[in-house]
């Protein structure tokens, strides 16, 4: 650290990204990305943006954000886009946490959000997940805290019914409830439906992970329009031009073949559901996943060598070597051929230790 | 505004984008872009990178930093690659403000200074410029502020040497000074070379003007080590993905096109000589412009009716409705063709005027 470094963040831990490693051809299912390409339209779209990059890109994201609403079914000033989903998380936090309004989300959730309340230096309080990885309703009733809670749940992939989510919504109505649902189109209920009846439901989701943009950073909020009016406000005093004009694109593009999007997440259900049945036949725990990864353990093998066998092996998961995930590694979904080759890898590991 | 909306960011007010107007196809001298489309590797480059999407965009900007730091003539980590060059202005102001440092800039200058200092709670003084608009440098020495300093400034297009820049560095040796070269590209000197002798010196550019990627958002600051560290951290408790794909490999296909970038760069200098003169000859006191765009007012007719008439002519310029900025107009340096547009107008307006 400089000598120059604001007191305010020198304790400041940053969030650490999977691992995207340059070396080896891995079969990649550490970081939850689609294993299939965008929609062709993407591609020819970014690069029509990418000729007249000379102009600024539309810091409203007009088109977009018309043909986003048209999709949700609500209306564009409903909508905020951001630079990833993780800049309307920071947003979030920025706009409705601070000393008098704490936040809390689960002590296992995604990462980010406790780096997010140290950035933005609020309070928060981690709730326990309960012993099956559960997240407890009655924990978050009547919180009188901001609340932040993805659905589905990371790494857990386990998710709340739309009924259970409403009720912690409605219970808190003095504080904003954010439903992170980056993962929801890979099976969940999304609680978009839900905006108009309570003003303080913020949703988030991605272009990341069913639509194929990972790379592309496009996240957005949704919610009542004086909330995204506050998160305009933070966005135009942060960074007016945040989405550029490719992703912008990229985006309309990606919205432009809903039926590639929907047909892909049917893909990765079923491979979902076909590694789960092969990962307990081999004697492994697997949590009931809504989303495009499954959080297993073995029986036979600690988290952290299966981990490091299968990364000697080309397969790349993800392991966090904290005392509640340590025994489980985080799988992401790909093509049948790709966990193929994880289970066959999986099987000889196992073999070998018995 | 909500009823959620945190008290911090209740008084925030926003920073307003240039004028983007969709309904008529105006001469657009108002936002400072580039008349000349990107180089024609971007497009491709970019299309190839948008096929890639569903991976994760490399967070450390590996490939582009390389070549960015090659180009400066600086080591890789003395740069950090940001979404546009307002995300590493804020990064600073997060990084090296607070209330024992608090930040000084020129009362006439980049309007976002004064927006990311209310928005990250920094106290701030601005030092006006002297009667020719100038930036005295006898204001900033010994400061023991957080100064930032717009190099050519803008709205003015003036700039301030390279030793007396270093004047300011070396004598605020206990805070950080930016020196924010958005513009330095089109005639003033880089302090870039200063890093290495300067361990409190941050350097901010952009790839928008010069590099006609505006709507790309990419922009950078070269400083030490240890500041690029500082600046890491907050990124990575931000955003660590901040530059998608699309944009690192628009910024790297720019690189590797430099003489494409100087040619148009030399253009720019060339019109805005033109313009100047054209502009005096008829009677406008003009700035002396380092930038791609020049600060004029006529002693015939007002700034705003000026501007005001222009637009219903089809050319758009920034007006700007302040005390010290009204009765002038920032022009936009474009193709020679473009300027031809604007001075035939603005003789024509004249003409009625009197």
């Amino acid at each position: 650290m400089s000598r120059f470094f604001s007191s305010k963040f020198q304790a400041l831990t940053p969030y650490t990204p999977g691992e995207q490693p340059k070396d080896t051809q891995y079969v990649k299912l550490n970081t939850n990305e689609s294993p299939f390409p965008p929609s062709e339209r993407v591609a020819k779209s970014a690069a029509a943006a990418a000729a007249g990059l000379q102009l600024y890109n539309d810091p409203t994201c007009s088109a977009l954000s018309k043909k986003l609403a048209e999709t949700l079914g609500v209306e564009a000033d409903e909508v905020l886009l951001t630079n990833g989903s993780d800049e309307i998380l920071n947003f979030a936090f920025m706009a409705f946490c601070d000393k008098d309004h704490p936040a809390a989300f689960a002590d296992i959730t995604y990462g980010f959000y406790k780096v997010f309340a140290a950035l933005n230096g609020v309070p928060y309080t981690e709730i326990p997940l309960d012993d099956e990885y559960s997240i407890r309703v009655e924990d978050y009733l009547s919180l009188g805290k901001t609340v932040f809670i993805a659905n589905p749940n990371a790494p857990t992939g386990k998710a709340l019914a739309l009924s259970e989510i409403e009720k912690i919504v409605a219970s808190n109505p003095d504080n904003v409830v954010v439903i992170d649902e980056a993962y929801v189109d890979f099976g969940a209920e999304s609680a978009v439906k839900l905006i108009r009846k309570y003003d303080n439901l913020l949703v988030t989701q991605t272009f990341s992970k069913s639509r194929s943009l990972a790379g592309g950073r496009l996240g957005f909020g949704v919610g009542s329009r004086a909330l995204i009016r506050d998160l305009n406000t933070i966005k135009y005093s942060t960074n007016p031009y945040n989405v550029n004009s490719m992703t912008q694109a990229a985006g309309l593009a990606a919205l432009q073949d809903e039926a590639q999007t929907k047909a892909n997440c049917a893909v990765i259900r079923e491979n979902r559901a076909y590694t789960s049945n092969a990962l307990t036949a081999l004697g492994f725990s697997v949590l009931e996943s809504k989303a495009n990864f499954v959080f297993a353990k073995s029986g036979q093998i600690s988290g952290l060598s299966l981990y490091q066998q299968l990364k000697a092996r080309g397969v790349l998961v993800r392991h966090f070597e904290t005392p509640r995930l340590k025994d489980y590694n985080r799988i992401t979904i790909g093509t049948k051929a790709q966990m193929d080759i994880l289970l066959q890898n999986v099987r000889e590991i196992l073999e070998e230790q018995s």
